[in-house]
C-alpha cells in the first residue's frame, strides 16, 4: 500500500533552494525507494517569482508571500532557506506554531535563537532538521547527534568555513596576500560581496556553537564564543609556521574542561602531519574526539548548491519517516533531552588553555632574548621552541618566533603586555594559538 | 515521568563485549541524558563465566548458555558479539524469532546471511543494528543509511581493514618485508594468530559488501565480490609506487556502472595527494561519492574494544528510542525498503574498468619495449606512463613499470598473457590496480 506523498513548502529558492529542488527531482526514484513514499515540492515562496518559475516550471505552486507557505494546511514540512535571523525567525516560529516540521540550513538562526526555537518545537511536537546548517553535505550533525551517542565528547575541532579555508590555501600555495586571496575567492563565487561573516569567523562560530550544543548537551551560547577571523594573517606567519611543521587553519573549537567548556574560533597552527591540516580549498572537515571512539573525522564540501541540498533532503527523508510518530521516538533536537541540558558554563577566554605561536619584531641587540624569556618565565609560560630569524639585508630588526607549551590565555596576555613594553620591541606581538589535536 | 530501563542481553564478552560493558557503565549518565532512559546490561552469556564475572561483577546476571539470553523474556535487545556465522547465525535468528531486536558487530554474518536475517527481522518487526560491523566506531553505516539518502551513490572506496593497513604502513615507512610487518602486527595485537581474513582481503570484502548494499540498495552479494589480499606485495612495488606519486592501500571498492555494480577488494595505487592515501596504521577511512554531495570521507579507529563499543552502544540508543514504534517509522535495514532493492547485477571482474600499474622484469635487450607496447596497443590498452629502471649493478634484467589509462580488466588480462609469453620476460608480471578516486 503506497503511502501518500509528503508535501514540502520551500522558503527561498536561491542557490541551495534550487539545488534542493533539483536533487528532489533528479533522485525522486532513489528517494522514494528509500522513504517508501514520494517527497514532492508542493509550493515555493520567493520574492522573485519569475526566477522561481524559471526553476520549478509548473511542477510546484509559486508565491511571493512566504506566509502563504507557512500557513498552507497542505504543507507537511517547511524548508527554510531564507537565511538571516529576522524574517527567518518569524517564519520558522510561525511554521512551528502551525504544527509544521521545519528543515533549515540557517546556522545563524539556530546559533542565536535555537533555544527558543527548539522549546517552541517541543511544545508543538514538531521536528527541526538542521543537518545543512553545519558542514554542508557532510552528515556531521547526524554523526554527533546519533552516531557518537555512546561517547562523552571531549572536543570538536573543525574547518567549517570554506571561504576562509580557500583564502588560507591560496595564501600558502600561491603566496597571495590576504586581500588578493579574498578577491580570488569572490571571483570564483566562494565569497560574498560582503564577506565579513566568513573572514571574521562569525559563520564558523555559528557552526561550532551548534556542534558544541549537540556534542556536550548544552544550550546554544553563541554570545559566549570567542570569535577571531583570518584578516590579520600575513604571509610571514604562514611561511614561518610551515617551516616549523605547522599549517594555519581557521578552526572552530569546542572543548570539555574540568571547569567548563571552551568555545572559540581563531586561526590555529596545527601539525602538518595531521590529516585535517591537509584539507585545502573550500572543503570542510570536522574532527570529533570521544572518550570511547577516540578521534574521528568527517570531510566533504561545506557549501554549494547540491552538497547543501544533500543535507536538506536527507533531513526531509528523516522527518518524512517520523511524520506521524510519537515524539518520544524521535532523536532529541540537541541529541540530549531538552530538559537535561547541562548548565556547566562556557569558560571566558582568559581561562582557555592552549599553546601559542608568538612572533616578535625586535631591535637586533644583546640581551633582548634574556629580557623576553625572563618575562615569559615570570608568568609561568614555558617555551617549547625559540627561533631567531636572520635579519634581512639592510634591516636592523629581527623576527623572533616562540612556540610555548600549554598555558592559560590570561598568562600569555600578561606576558605579551609586558614584553610589548620593552624598548627593543618594534610594534605589536603577533599571537596565533596552536592545537596539537591529540 | 521516567521510562523503564532497557534491558540488554550480551552474547560474548570478549574484547568488544567488555568494551561495550565498560562504555555503558562509564557513560551511563551521559547515555540516559540522551536516551531519556537507562540502558542496562541485564544478562551476559559467555562460555568463560569466570572471566565474564571478573568483568561484570554482580552488575549483571551471567550464564554460559547463550540460548538463555536469547529466550529471556526480560531482554529487550540482544547484542551479538560472538562472531563467525554458524552459532551466531542460529542465535541471531532465534532472537529475532523471539521478537527481540538485535545489535551486532558481525560483518561476516551479515555479508553472507544478511538477506535472510533482514527478511526474518522484517517479518517479526524487529530492528537490526550493525553500525559496528563496518569501520569500528566511525558512524559510516549511519552516514550511508541515513546521512546521504538524498544521493545516488556513485562509488564507495574504503580502507576498512586496520590490520592490513598497519602492515602496509610498516612496509612503506620502515621498509619491512611483508612477513616481518605481519609479525609486528601480531606482536602489537593488531593481527590474530590466524590472520587470513585480514591479509587476504576477506574481512574488507565483508565490509564493502555491506556498504554496497546500503549505498546502492542491492542485496548482500558477498559471493560475487572479487577478493585479493596484500600477501604478494613487495618492497619494490611500494617504492616504485611512491616514486610515481602513489601509495598502495588495500581498498574495498563498490562502483555504480551502466551495466552493473563493481564489487572488489584489492591492493590499489592511489595518488599520494589524496587525503585517504595518508591514512596510516590501524586507522580506517571510507570515501563516499554521491551525485549531490560530491566526495565525503569518514575517518577513525576501525577496530579495538571501545571504538567498536562506541558503535554498538550508539545502535543500542537508536534501537531503544524506537522500541515501541511503528516499524514504518524506522530506518530500513539497508536504507532502501527491502521490497525495493535493485536486481542490477554485480559485474564479473573481467568487465571492471580501471587503470593498472604493471611491473615487468625483462632481459635488457633492444626491441623489448617495442614488443610489449605493441601487444598493449593490440589489446586497446593505452599507456599513461612508462619507466624503465636502470639495471642493478651485475644484473642483466631491468624492471619496466607501466601505468595504463582506464581499461577493461579482460583486456589487460589478455595483454598480460601475451606479454608473459615473450621470451625476454623473466617471471610473471606484477599487476596492481589503480584508482584516481575522482
Amino acid at each position: 500500500m503506497a503511502m501518500k506523498p509528503i508535501n514540502v513548502g520551500l522558503l527561498g529558492i536561491g542557490t541551495v533552494g534550487s539545488g534542493t529542488f533539483k536533487v528532489l527531482q533528479r533522485n525522486s526514484e532513489e528517494i522514494s525507494r528509500r522513504a517508501g513514499r514520494a517527497i514532492r515540492m508542493d509550493i515555493v515562496a520567493d520574492k522573485d517569482t519569475a526566477r522561481a518559475a524559471s526553476i520549478v516550471g509548473d511542477t510546484a505552486r509559486l508565491t511571493a508571500d512566504a506566509l502563504e507557505v507557512v500557513n498552507d494546511p497542505q504543507v507537511d514540512i517547511v524548508v527554510e532557506l531564507i537565511g538571516g535571523y529576522t524574517i527567518a525567525k518569524e517564519l520558522t516560529l510561525k511554521a512551528i506554531a502551525n504544527g509544521k516540521h521545519v528543515v533549515t540550513a540557517n546556522k545563524a538562526l539556530l546559533a542565536l535563537h535555537g533555544n527558543e526555537i527548539f522549546a517552541a518545537a517541543r511544545d508543538k511536537g514538531v521536528m527541526i532538521g538542521f543537518e545543512a546548517a553545519v558542514g554542508g553535505g557532510i552528515p556531521i550533525v547526524k554523526s554527533l547527534r546519533e552516531g557518537l551517542t555512546a561517547n562523552r565528547i571531549e572536543w570538536i575541532a573543525g574547518i567549517v568555513n570554506g571561504t576562509s579555508n580557500f583564502i588560507l590555501s591560496e595564501m600558502r600555495e600561491r603566496g597571495a596576500a590576504f586581500d588578493d586571496a579574498l578577491q580570488e575567492a569572490q571571483r570564483k563565487g566562494y565569497a560574498e560581496t560582503d564577506p565579513t561573516f566568513d573572514i571574521e569567523g562569525v559563520d564558523a562560530a555559528h557552526k561550532i556553537t551548534i556542534m558544541a550544543a549537540i556534542g556536550f548537551g548544552i544550550p546554544m551560547q553563541f554570545s559566549k564564543a570567542h570569535v577571531e577571523g583570518i584578516t590579520k594573517l600575513t604571509q610571514e606567519d604562514i611561511r614561518y609556521a610551515e617551516e616549523l611543521g605547522y599549517r594555519i587553519k581557521l578552526l572552530g573549537i569546542a572543548k570539555r574542561k574540568a571547569a567548563g567548556f571552551e568555545l572559540r574560533v581563531h586561526p590555529t597552527l596545527i601539525p602538518t602531519r595531521q590529516l585535517i591540516a591537509n584539507v585545502e580549498g573550500v572543503m570542510n572537515a570536522i574532527l570529533v574526539k570521544g572518550d570511547a571512539v577516540g578521534q574521528t573525522m568527517y570531510y566533504g564540501a561545506g557549501a554549494g548548491a547540491e552538497p547543501t541540498a544533500s543535507a536538506v533532503v536527507a533531513d526531509l527523508l528523516d522527518v518524512a519517516r517520523m511524520l506521524a510518530s510519537n515524539p518520544d521516538h524521535r532523536v532529541p533536537y540537541l541529541s540530549f533531552q531538552l530538559d537535561r541540558l547541562s548548565d556547566v558554563p562556557i569558560l571566558p577566554m582568559g581561562e582557555v588553555e592552549t599553546s601559542y605561536y608568538l612572533r616578535l619584531r625586535v631591535v637586533d641587540k644583546t640581551g633582548v632574548l634574556a629580557d623576553i624569556t625572563r618575562i615569559l618565565a615570570d608568568q609561568g609560560v614555558s617555551i617549547e621552541a625559540l627561533v631567531q630569524k636572520e635579519p634581512q639585508a639592510g634591516e636592523e630588526h629581527v623576527n623572533i618566533i616562540i612556540l610555548t607549551h600549554l598555558t592559560r590565555e590570561k598568562k600569555i596576555d600578561a606576558a605579551i603586555r609586558r614584553i610589548e613594553g620593552l624598548p627593543v620591541m618594534l610594534g605589536k606581538i603577533t599571537r596565533i594559538r596552536m592545537e596539537a589535536l591529540q
